[in-house]
């Protein structure tokens, strides 16, 4: 049976959400889970059948960075990584400091050949209803072309063994559509990927296409990734609340909106980042997956469902497959 | 009286909304219109009081780059450029070729002091309904910390000259709130920033802030500032989209969706991009407005009162001043 490692502890909503998510995960697929944390905290999910309370006594913290990972050994993150390296589970879900997860995975787990640096990837929401792929959105705060060629491997890898797209179409995000566009980066990169006989490359896209292109993997560099995916949160931020004011404003549209309210939440729940689920790390030899700081329990319920998907679908040794 | 120029050509929609829209403006604002582009297409402008057509035989097209500002001197861009560098007007608007604009403008105006390279800037909207001055948003494919720190001095000047905010609040686009986030260009700007006596710096923001922020005007480089404006597009259109099949789904939603109509155009609107007006390239010694490719006379419209108000507040010489 598949077993699953959460790192209960150092999310902005507190263990609690850990406990929520892991109860109705165990109900709805068939796994054990280790549950790590503030034994206090976890007691009731003792006596539950298929969840083990691993006891932890610290906390990495959201202000703690890539040091900390040396420092906290007995922290509910480390251990997790810990046991995962000694293969007791099969994959950790955290929704902790990201420098401290990502410097941990990579300390204790290495990266896979080949791999200098791990990204973040994503999967996010388009017109044609079949999600894109998009790394890296913050695991680097710069990158080399060669690194992001590789980020392109690690994002086909994961497009085809995760989400079943036979030969996924790799874009490019860049300033324009022509090959010559962007900065020094993106024409190396461009070349790169062009010349690259394992990468279906299809381009460049730009922002406005991200969420409404036919692509299935988009490589951009962490600065660029983050923002962008920052600013889609902010953008769905900015529209819901100026749609809320411009339909409370005259009596029709109150009624309007009443009769709407059921098709705006449904909208809000598409569009909330909390659902896309998880962020996987990528480049990692094994499999970790980062929640949202903010997850309530169904985002990290999404993010549990989808560390069990790559796990389940043996991501992992296809990406090593690719890498070859 | 001010003196204002078109460039009538060169835009996705043909000079029909050119012809719209100096109509429109004359109407509402006391200024001389001049109109450059083909005689027989802005024959219906002919007579027009306060409307001077000006004949040109060539049309910059939006595939030609820079190069071509050179090559096309008959062109209805490179004649109202000229005619503005002659001061036979006060100002332009162009909806044509954004490298081909960049370059005659650079070519022919030449810089203000100190400014190595211009920015294009914009105005977006924000949740506190005060707006933000966002720049570089795609002159430059990459920049350096000192040409950031100009951009920052060229947008607080336009935010005290044409949006009348007495000590501009100035943010940093980064991926992270701590000054050591980020990047080396983010890392070094950060630092002249805060050290710049002329600057109220308040330091990062992040991309989910842009749309949600206190800060009037946020500095970015040129490829991250693309990406993020085109991503805000982008956005709005999938939301937009994504809204419109939510409501359409169920009768209740229908009769829902029928009430609430006009709120959705509104806000829709409001999240046009066409609707913000142009965008001023800053840093040059005249007063250069580009409109967007796609624009209809609406937002053609927009852009001239943008150009207007930034001639009718002395901005340029308000920079100047900042510069000195």
């Amino acid at each position: 049976m598949i077993k699953l490692a959460i790192d209960a502890m150092g999310s902005d909503k507190g263990s609690q959400i850990a406990v929520q998510a892991s109860l109705k995960f165990v109900h709805d697929y068939d796994v054990e889970l280790y549950v790590y944390g503030n034994e206090e905290e976890l007691s009731s999910l003792q006596n539950k059948e298929r969840i083990h309370i691993v006891k932890t006594t610290q906390v990495m913290e959201m202000t703690d960075g890539a040091l900390a990972s040396r420092r906290k050994k007995d922290s509910s993150m480390v251990r997790a990584i810990e046991d995962l390296k000694a293969h007791k589970v099969d994959g950790v879900v955290s929704c902790g400091s990201t420098g401290a997860l990502l410097s941990s995975s990579t300390l204790l787990l290495g990266t896979l050949e080949q791999i200098e640096r791990p990204a973040i990837m994503t999967v996010l929401p388009t017109s044609n209803k079949r999600g894109v792929v998009l790394l890296d959105i913050g695991a680097n705060a710069s990158n080399t072309a060669s690194q992001l060629e590789k980020f392109a491997i690690l994002g086909k890898a994961y497009a085809k063994g995760v989400r079943q797209v036979e030969n996924p179409k790799v874009a490019l995000l860049n300033i324009g559509s022509e090959a010559k566009k962007g900065d020094d980066l993106r024409k190396e990169t461009y070349q790169l990927l062009e010349n690259n006989d394992q990468i279906h490359f299809i381009g460049n896209v730009e922002g406005k296409d991200v969420l409404n292109s036919n692509a299935d993997v988009i490589v951009c560099d962490g600065f660029t990734g983050n923002v962008m995916l920052k600013t889609i949160e902010g953008a769905s931020v900015f529209m819901m609340k100026s749609l809320k004011e411009n339909l409370m404003d005259g009596l029709l549209s109150k009624v309007g909106a009443v009769l709407s309210k059921k098709s705006l939440k449904r909208m809000k729940m598409q569009l909330d980042p909390n659902q896309y689920g998880g962020a996987m790390i990528a480049g990692l030899p094994e499999a970790v997956v980062k929640g949202h700081g903010s997850s309530d329990e169904v985002a990290l319920y999404h993010a549990l469902r989808q560390l069990y998907l790559i796990v389940e679908n043996h991501v992992i040794d296809k990406v090593k497959e690719e890498l070859k």
